[in-house]
């Protein structure tokens, strides 16, 4: 799927440790994959919170001397998704402000279907905002009296809010990790001696040799300082249905990673061999369309029989500083980051395996590479079924008509991306693959939204409005 | 006086110009002298603003796509003051946010003197801040409903304001000027063609060959649009007494401005007589210390009789990736930036001219260092009074048990710079050298604070709430 | 085997194109992976040649002005191996000069085990040197007159030459290509259009759709201009043996290349293949360690039946400003590259691949990390076998006392990498899987030199010398 | 004159001192105003030599990691004129290669008129140069058994030179500092505790506290190692008549300096005075072209009697990265760098002084905006005769049909500045101001060329062949 669609962002705190923020770093490094627009972290030492952001990857945004000015034993970290064109200094997260309850830091993972209703109510009462992003009114509603004099403010708040979110919360003194009553994305708690972190997914407890102990629960608050973990729900267990993320098992987390209850891994490899008993194909070689789907690609070969083998070489030295060819010449260049192995696919009847299709423009690029290889046939199988629909949780899909599945059967995609035949995975096949079927939102592909949107809130709306927002740095 | 205390800022705005941008970037330049921590500008087409903002000198600060981005008819900017060791993204102006009266950007030169009492009050209502900039709360009045229903909000807001300030104000169709009542920073309008300019010095409208038309009066909110110039008063004209800075004049505008009525240069060559009139020497040469005192120099020499020289040679090349060396050898750099002219000065006995003595420890070094280069007597006379009182309109000096003058007297002091003389203007013979010297303010030597200040505003307390607030990027 | 021995370095070189410099900063691009310390393109318009160079990847070391300034229709390229820890702007290549027959670069992929004698003679006579490459004796040779004079000045001078080079040799108007005659490194010519172009590897040619023609052969000189190609020998062909570098084919090509007349990937599946016969194992599952090794994990698990699986995932993220944690927590992050999932491994007996094994330690961190993942059994594999002698032809192994296979037999290398069981290819599995393995050198693994060394040279004083030579920046 | 004559070069040596390479930094960059385009150090142990260098200023050429890699107690260092837009890595100094008798590196001011001569030579010999500049035939020469086996080599080589230089040569062990015959470029001795310094000017002392010992002789050999100093002359003192460059007092070396005998301020303030009596004036006001001519302009103050003022302030703060505006507003911005005082020459009839005036354009522009500025009367007086003849002694003058005196008498020259008088200082008064005026070098004012120049050698010849000769990097 490559950079077609925004990722969502990743989280990571650490509590009581002496190198809380080289941690954080660590953590947001392992999480890269998360966000690669910006990268920002926060430390505490009971006191005060001190802020360090940048854009980029986490190895630009941040130096050695922003880690040094940071040491302290508190510190929550954000990466940000990548956008195309723009990104502004105005939204790296974590956003710190003061107001009548001190300091706060936020970072945020998800997205907020009431925040403009919300905004627009805290603008008609003259509160200012400096960024285009929904966290900020979480920072607005915590400083409103109106929730501060409430027994629990915090989950007064989150009570109110509405969409998807995990959020860490950044006190002097302590974190406060929330995920939302839905538990639509993931937020997961692990142990490192007498340090708590809490990260968006298990490989950031993973590169720092961290234990994982559990996820933080749909509707719960976990509040973690140096006195310990300590737990509460803002919102009944089991009230609201749950609505995992299912785009996280088919394409942001890492194979390594544990969401949700399952290894990511193995239900990628799962997707593929259903996919595979529900569309089989007469062909000589499996191959993936590297990175994301090999292991889907792994599951397909192994129920289908057929041999798998390895399509593409990737370059991984393409950089920021690429230079474009002239346009004379640019065409030559589709094969910057894949270069088909003609010796592995020339005269083969090809099962190639995709994770998903958004636009379908990637998609169709490394067909004709392949075909120009000497693939006599190609057979796309995606592991996933059609994205039709938008996300209002957090994944930036481009707009409906820009979908490769947008008013297109089956057969009208397999026309489109040029190959000889074209199966995508059920969506009955894909809920086989994870455990709990019923607990997971699969609204791109099928147009049932779990999650309660605000009546005025519609994704296309919410965009305009941001774009004539705060065009900041754009 | 070199670095020793904070300089105040600059602004800079033009209105109706394809280049505006790049005049802004000019203006800014032009007024360097006047901030060197961060730089920002604010442009707008009549719709929406934008913004590029950076940390250093303006030639850093802004890149040339910042420019091709901001590319827009209205433009304003602002060069921010340099601290010794700390700066902060979140400190950058001009301030852009969003609110219930759309889009707006400040840019300030000044200090209120009430804003700690006003961001309280705010916070205690439930808003946010994001700086630690007196300045931020200038926006929430104007957001605020209170203002928002009178019927010239600005000119509500400007006089609930207490202190020192010159604003410009941008939103998307326009600028608004503003000038405090007393007038205690200076501003001025200019023309080009068919744009306006409005800037701190004239030599920022110098430097784009703009005219310069008329200051902007103490009280006066001058509006700027496409439309032409506008004016109107928030404070009765007269109903406050002026209070200019008279430290513009001694050290921060550039010579070759023109504020207050009169031409900076002009007004530091009859300190410089007066001086010489107050404190003769029997000496063969008088010397600036570069380069501010030169304009003074020049005028102790014409009014004294005795030659004038040059006694040091500059090195401009220092920059900020110079190394400092190890320690062993660190005390030989005391004359990187200035390096005596032994010819010039060996045998001599010098009258040396400095415009203001602050922490003393610079013109300490630059004595010791004409008297290793063979100086036979130094007779230092000061161009001002000694300081020793706190501003609290903007300029940074350091705390006062830092000052060369707190707790002594002159022939303490000095003993302590090494002279053989020392000898200070009066601050009589400081306000004959200026137009209307009622109109100054010169609390910084005197103590007499003509504009009010908070009950419960001190500087120390306003710097000790500034330091525990929000630490952001120190 | 990762970045323990140094690469080969990689040309690339572009005739009668407008685009050539383009072209050839591509061609760089795609063989990045034989050499990442520097990079260099010379271009010239049939009468000067110019030169642009720069430390680190081709996008860091070249940039957009750069490829203004070269525009030219005749350009070669050169890009250099990492070394850990010194490079040199001296030893960047292509090397250019100015001499009696007038401007020539030269860019070498190889090792010339006569240099240091011959570069001793020159020495001896005035000549003076600037870098510590061996390359730049080409220049002095074709510089001087016992060769200059000579029907054939070239051809003279590589008749004199000892070892392993392809050369690019640049003059105003024209490429000369040569391959030694005993054809150690690779060279292939590829053809654009109206345009020529000539690569180490064909994954050169396919960035830019260059249709493969042929190689350049042992002991070929391919004049390449305007006019088109010619071809002479300066070697009598089939007189010297060849001595294909059969390490190209294990790792530092490209999978997606054909080199000595193979494509890569195939070679290296049926290593795996010809290894899992050999070495068979009882295991549940085959992994790769990433991502060299991948193609003979391929070849094993289709010779075996075990089925192949997915054991690590990789970050592509990291980069040369990545901060290194403190050393308390150092020794947490073995897996910023590499992570192990953990779902994939835990309770399985693996067969893991590797392609080489050269000191020996990533290897063992890598099978640490396995353990720590919850893997069952360990049977290492490897797809070639022990290196226990030097390389006198380009590949810069560490010194004999720091490969894993000195002075240990196989169970002693198992013990120190802390497998279940471990085996090597045979040497004469390896030859199976290539063809006319008469053809190919491996004296890596045999000890056996098919192309003669000068008395004096042996890699140790070679090396020692360099390091007295010329420490130019290190 | 600024920017019109590309600058001389600096050089820095230091012997015997722990912290020799930030010694050797800090003399660079006091000497910063002989050569910006690019700055280098080499250093050595008393067995290997080590070079760092790079483009730009000195604070930019060289890092902290440099200066650290480089620690050593032997330290020579150069920095490079700047050109218009050309500059290039290769040609770069110190030089440093290996050759028959060992690594040596040299460092050169002044200009070898027999280089290309040599260098052909060399070149037929089958030598290979890798630099444009002709420092490099020094170092074929010092390789060359011709000259290695005489009793003296280096004095052999020295004696072989024609032209003008100061040379550093640095050998593992010491360095020999070598001036020419002529004594055209400056060279001094100083000592600091046990270590000696060798520097173009004085004013490198002065930065590290070393106390000036002597000049370099002309013809003379300084030999400065571990044991000392030692010194021999390869020519017969006073056989070849002194030939020191006037324009090092008019304009190249810091006020502060002494060289040639004299303080440099001191024979500006002379050359003012001598002007003054040779040109009156009858005006109200001399001022300076800031800054190179502000010595001069008080000499002519003092000797005229008429006042010194300010005509100008200075913008320090121009930078590499300033951002040229569009076409539309660029006329707009000949004030960056100089401001002309409204309030000081409004009215007046000014005298003002210049060092000398090359192409005449900058001049030119200034007058403008002094009569912009409202400037009465504007009478030129230039502190040096009319440049009418190229300086083949290391002075980069442009073309002499760019000369704002080639083809135009005074009267001419006059109203092409656009000022109401003009007049030049004579030559004869110009010598007045220097002590031993028989010892000075004033070809490019009078055309008699003291040092002999090969005939074959012509400036635009020379400069014709480097243009063809090796672009790179240009």
């Amino acid at each position: 799927m490559s950079a077609e669609a925004r990722h969502a962002c990743g989280l990571c705190g650490v509590v009581n440790h002496p190198s809380a923020v080289e941690m954080v770093y660590l953590g947001l490094y392992a999480q890269q994959h998360r966000g690669q627009e910006s990268a920002g972290i926060c430390s505490s030492d009971g006191r005060t919170i001190q802020r360090r952001a940048g854009l980029g990857l986490v190895t630009d945004a941040l130096s050695a001397a922003d880690l040094d000015a940071l040491k302290n034993p508190i510190a929550t970290g954000h990466v940000r998704y990548s956008t195309t064109g723009s990104c502004s200094d105005a939204n790296t997260q974590p956003l710190l402000v003061r107001c009548s309850i001190g300091q706060v830091a936020v970072a945020h993972n998800g997205n907020l279907v009431n925040a403009a209703a919300i905004r627009r109510e805290y603008e008609h009462h003259g509160h200012i905002f400096t960024s285009t992003s929904d966290t900020e009114v979480v920072l607005h509603m915590l400083a409103d009296e109106h929730y501060a004099r409430q027994a629990d403010p915090l989950a007064a708040v989150l009570r109110h809010l509405l969409g998807s979110y995990c959020l860490l919360l950044h006190y002097p003194d302590r974190i406060e990790a929330v995920r939302d009553a839905s538990g639509n994305r993931p937020l997961c708690l692990g142990r490192l001696g007498e340090a708590w972190v809490v990260a968006s997914e298990t490989c950031a407890l993973d590169i720092i040799d961290a234990e994982y102990v559990r996820d933080v629960e749909p509707g719960e608050i976990v509040t973690i300082s140096a006195g310990g973990l300590r737990s509460r729900f803002f919102a009944e267990p089991g009230r609201v249905g749950r609505a995992h993320c299912v785009f996280e098992h088919i394409y942001f987390a890492d194979p390594s990673s544990r969401i949700f209850g399952q290894n990511v891994h193995l239900v990628r490899l799962e997707l593929g061999r259903v996919l595979a008993r529900e569309s089989p194909a007469d062909a000589d070689l499996v191959i993936a369309v590297p990175n994301c789907a090999r292991c889907a690609a792994l599951g397909y070969h192994e129920a289908s029989g057929i041999p798998i083998g390895r399509g593409f070489t990737t370059n991984h030295y393409i950089g920021r500083s690429f230079i474009q060819p002239a346009q004379s010449i640019r065409d030559l260049t589709v094969k910057l980051k894949l270069n088909p192995i003609r010796g592995s696919v020339a005269g083969k009847r090809l099962v190639v395996v995709e994770d998903s299709v958004v636009r379908g423009t990637t998609t169709r690029g490394k067909m004709n590479s392949l075909r120009a290889a000497g693939a006599r046939e190609i057979h796309l199988r995606v592991a996933s079924p059609p994205i039709r629909h938008p996300c209002y949780y957090g994944i930036d899909f481009p707009s409906r008509a820009e979908l490769a599945a947008h008013n297109r059967n089956v057969e009208e995609i397999r026309q489109y991306l040029g190959v000889d035949s074209l199966a995508y995975l059920s969506l009955e096949g894909l809920l086989t693959a994870v455990h709990a079927a019923g607990d997971f939102c699969h609204a791109c592909f099928s147009g049932q939204y779990p999650i309660p949107i605000d009546a005025a809130f519609t994704k296309d709306v919410f965009e305009r409005r941001q774009l004539t927002f705060l065009s900041e740095a754009e």
